[in-house]
């Protein structure tokens, strides 16, 4: 990772798109947005407006003190500032409809939770080497895809798809209902990670080191299985037991 | 990694030897040291002393000038202080003889020029989970097993055998005259990691992500072997090609 340090940067200008306005209209360009940040104190007709294309855009709004905007060193920002977004997000369908046309089986990997971005950026650096054909994250829970996790990535996330939704319970039925199985990473489960056929199409979760997978989405899937490791001890890093996980997959399918 | 942050933490006055007769008198009682600094201008018969101790007991010395030793905030130094070893240095005919008696395949690996601590602790907890017997380090050009790897290893660090040789290279030869075979992970070998037979005993060398294995040291490993990725990107992160290799040696072991 070459000394890589984790620091907090100040977003630069022209990552950011600054008043209510221009917000409005760079979600309607389809110009790709990270993030709302709105003044909690702001209320009206065009704040309404706002949160309803970003609800469309799936785009998340963080209400925030006046402090936190006025610390981006702009003026005139009437409340209303968005971040560009660095990675490429995508719709889940359009992928989906897309490698099935090409005759490929999908292969997606769904993040619960995890929100360190140097795993999320390891993360990505395999699913890129191994082939994924989207990373699929939720609008909340997650580790920003700023500038640190790209570099934690050695870039790989401005060159995978992306797919954001506002609920994994959706996007795990919209992935049943194109026949694509979900299987989830899980330590308890008794199957191992070998017995399980990875040549259909399918979908990875992976869930945070302390909390796993949500107890809700792990139901729903289709499979549970573990990677068999050392009883005497806790666990893989997260970024390193997905990496096992790919190294599989593309294994059976490839290999 | 649970938000772990890197810091500088200067060392605990109880985790350091103070003055040249007790570093003398901790080397001589068989008391791990992680490192001696020495103050660049004392010279004269004890430190001589210490300097062959130090070789003897393969423990790192370095020069450093009198500030980094007023900078622990200790007086009576006298040009002369260690850090005691946080982890169970073992040296490695004593791990190869233990394994062989119990019947065992021994499984090593051998860390050539992997700096970042973070690296080097997510390996390690790897290695635990996956039976490795001992991670084989050279005494110089690693990064430092302190507190932050150790934490980055999820503790792993604390419970598996660390051999610190002198020279990977004379390593390399110990473990042929023990009839082990030494494989080396570099992205452009030809063959495929499965089909390396990882059932023999056997230890993996890896290399740093920007500069590989040393050629000299690649020379005289039995076979190279490759994990096949994506063409179009550089290559994995070395803590996560860790992690799959060893579970390919696990696999193979035990399933």
């Amino acid at each position: 990772m070459k000394n890589f340090r984790q620091q907090q940067h100040r977003p630069k200008k022209n990552t950011l798109v600054i008043g209510r306005k221009a917000v409005i209209e760079a979600m309607q360009s389809g110009k790709q947005l990270e993030r709302i940040y709105l003044q909690s104190t702001v209320h009206g007709e065009i704040i309404d407006e706002i949160r309803q294309l970003a609800e469309q855009y799936l785009v998340p709004v963080n209400k925030v003190p006046v402090e936190k905007l006025n610390n981006f060193n702009i003026s005139n920002h009437e409340g209303c500032v968005a971040l560009i977004a660095k990675v490429q997000y995508q719709n889940l369908q359009d992928i989906i409809s897309f490698i099935v046309d090409k005759g490929e089986a999908p292969l997606f990997l769904i993040l619960d939770g995890i929100t360190d971005i140097r795993n999320i950026g390891g993360i990505a650096r395999s699913a890129f080497c191994f082939g994924v054909n989207a990373i699929i994250i939720p609008e909340k829970g997650i580790g920003a895809l700023n500038e640190d996790a790209i570099l934690t990535s050695a870039g790989a996330l401005e060159k995978i798809a992306i797919c954001r939704v506002n609920n994994l319970m959706k996007a795990v039925d919209e992935l049943h209902l194109n026949g694509i199985k979900v299987f989830a990473s899980e330590m308890k489960a008794t199957k191992k990670i070998f017995d399980v056929n990875f040549k259909e199409p399918c979908a990875v979760i992976m869930g945070s080191e302390d909390m796993g997978i949500h107890p809700a989405l792990l139901k729903i899937c289709d499979e549970q299985f573990q990677i068999p490791i050392n009883e005497d001890f806790e666990s893989l890093n997260v970024s390193v037991a997905t990496g096992v996980i790919l190294y599989e997959v593309a294994k059976q399918r490839y290999c």
